[in-house]
């Protein structure tokens, strides 16, 4: 079902991989909702290919930034705009990826150079993203952006290990840069922090099955999907959330704020 | 701006009283976007006859009903089903009062007798209307039930008075019956958590130019206003939000998670 | 082993029932480390007859209060008073009961009048003992006021029932009160939020075994026991702990910050 | 006022720079509560000399180390089990620089090679003590760690700039380690999240006389000094606090949960 909620605004998606990516599929809805879009994703990503048929789903130009580098931003930025003829309405950033998770490294027995590296790519991307966009003025007043996050950033989950640490520091990135975006130009800056979700870079956590399994027994709607994630999103990119700010959207079928249910305790034997 | 986002929905919108309320907003919002809507609010409030400019205007029939009493709420829901001809799909919960503060008495010289009347007028009566819906069946699989409430269960406001704590467990009885209809029925229960606004409840807080004022200046984004209220809930009544329950938003143009602004701060003199 | 924390301090321990109380502990634990204190319950818990064993361990009077009652509250601050020759240093308050859960009415079908009930007696109660203590100027300078409550306050535990929300209200009334009695007297109040433990009360809740379980293995240090919990109090009714006021602290072996373990994880099955 | 609370424990203080620095402060109520310790802080720092003067008065080694190097640390963690002929029961990290902050460079301007500098310093290097002293077997069982944070983790104060970040992972960190080392060695790790103080660092944040101004008016206790830190530090090593850990704890005279004072109103003006 369309609604036509994002008639005439344009924006930004970064990180749709394959067909199972979050970013995949708010793409394909905020289009379906009227939108214009650009697609980015890392010079790597983008060779294995598979992003140029959701590019020509949407209609949109595909544009490889590396997010850790100012030039590549600055590049994507002019060329958005060259594209629109002016800014944007709404940025996704779903951007995430730890060494020490794919190399499964322990937390305990982190490699700090791996560290940075996690930080910089699934952190501080969304700093450089917003700093580059507010000095190019590349985003429209009341424009809102979305930065996909977990709950890790909260409560311990072991196995999610350093991206744990690059979480906290991602939300805390968007509340920060919220305020200064908002003051300067009412722009809006939020995270979602969504379910365990089956896309490529969540079954790459160690012992994910066991975790997606959990998380749905502990939430009283079950995990929300993917597909639900794009429905949300596109109500934070319209009109309907613009005094929505500087928070931290639990999108997780209640997972968050429920303690235990029976179907857990029952599992628990004696 | 209307884009069908309630097309076929019903609900049930508690609390209008005025032009100035939220929940008139709402209700407006709410037809605009193509739901039908039944009216209530306490037999006293409907004396002052306001509520029928809106009835007429939203073509819905208004039900009076003391929320403090199951009869009175059984009656409304049994009414109201009758009128649609099944369950609604959403509820707006807006109703709070306090006789102590309405009597000006200051929190620490709180008479018990008036705090337990307002913690049933403010608090039980949202688990008084979701534990007779559940009862009957009165609210649709993937409903979606909104109680409006202020930051001041998180944090003292001190002239918010025993409302600080009658929102407290307005929130937790969200966020418990949430549980259970969300498991039971799918049906997810949330708060809204405004900027102070002006209506006719709000202004009846001691100091409330003052402290509208503080948050206004507070705020990155500025207050939140009762239209940007209603969009918002518009959109958590939507199908873009059913993921989403047992959860306190807050829509308050980033109070809630600004420490201190400049213009705060210059102000404070030495 | 004890360090002379509370030499020269007295105060109120409500709610200490039978050695497993955690309130029993408390009262050893303040005496062992100096204090004098008085010992209140209610009358019918008083009927009893053990707190007398406590009593003369720790040379304290006993005096009855309903703590729903003002005028008993009011006599057992001025009693209180007249013992010590002046105000107290420290209360703890540990008081709760829910006529639901006593006779297993499920949350989804509270009795109301059992709801007030309980929100009187476990919540309420507190805000009744400061307003007394206030007006008498029962509580010295620098005092220090300890409620236990639970996570439950936070997230939902289904079979906590209407416990939750009452916790929910007392940590409010903790925190607005706190501000009050800051504000004017420099008396600080917290609430600890205990794990899940053996006592009288604890054992009541339907499901506690499985509970308590659940509650050990998702707890990096396991479950704070009612010693433990003990230590704690005496560290926050020390001068070591003056500038901590309106929050609520976990005691809880690391539960409330543990998103899963591997052991739950594990026991999950698929 | 001493108890005797850390007779026999020994410990870690990072940061001790001169008689302003809470770390100054903690060594020496540490050291009064009957612990012996070791002082460390940057090569840097060590320069300065003043560092000498507290060594002679704990009558304590001083070692210096580079947080952000590994060898530095195991030099460092090593040197003091020779010292004490075993392992620590505590350890305070007061440690924390943002290049960013010191060049003025405002939030929305900053470089990006500062901000991982920033970032190491302040908040890895928590991770890399923690990992070197587990691998170490550095830590004996049931000992404590403190990492000092601030509440800009939590909400944005614009001019704590990028520290904000750092503070919020440091917290996580704290959380996360805190979840492994208490999992296996009963170690606990916490943040205390201290009221603006007058240090050399504090001060070197720009506006922080009106900032440390706003805060006392907006705490009920007025700010937390240095030495009541020392206190709270203290009462976080004792035994008395065992089951406490992965917790932030806010140490600020109630700032944390205040949403405005009467003060605070009254200078806003219209």
């Amino acid at each position: 079902m369309a609604y036509n909620l994002l008639k005439g605004k344009k924006g930004i998606i970064f990180g749709a991989l394959n067909e199972q990516s979050i970013a995949w599929k708010v793409a394909q809805r905020a289009v379906e909702e009227g939108a214009q879009i650009v697609l980015s994703n890392a010079p790597i990503a983008l060779r294995m290919g598979e992003l140029n048929k959701l590019a020509e789903e949407c209609n949109a130009p595909v544009i490889g930034a590396d997010v850790t580098n100012n030039d590549d931003i600055n590049n994507l930025l002019t060329q958005t705009m060259d594209h629109f003829g002016g800014g944007v309405d709404f940025v996704l950033h779903s951007i995430g990826m730890s060494v020490n998770v794919r190399k499964a490294i322990p937390y305990t027995q982190n490699n700090y150079d791996f560290t940075h590296k996690g930080f910089d790519i699934s952190a501080l991307s969304l700093h450089r993203v917003l700093q580059a966009a507010m000095k190019m003025d590349a985003i429209n007043e009341w424009g809102s952006v979305v930065a996909l996050t977990y709950i890790a950033a909260q409560r311990v989950f072991p196995d999610y290990n350093d991206m744990s640490d690059n979480k906290a520091v991602l939300e805390s990135i968007a509340r920060n840069f919220g305020y200064f975006y908002g003051t300067q130009k009412k722009v809006r800056v939020n995270t979602v922090s969504q379910s365990p979700t089956r896309t490529t870079a969540g079954s790459g956590v160690k012992g994910f099955d066991g975790f997606i399994n959990y998380a749905e027994k502990m939430s009283p709607l079950g995990n929300a999907d993917a597909d639900q994630c794009a429905d949300y999103c596109v109500s934070l990119f319209s009109d309907l959330t613009r005094m929505v700010t500087m928070q931290n959207l639990f999108h997780d079928g209640g997972f968050s704020f429920t303690g235990v249910t029976k179907e857990v305790i029952e599992r628990m034997g004696e």
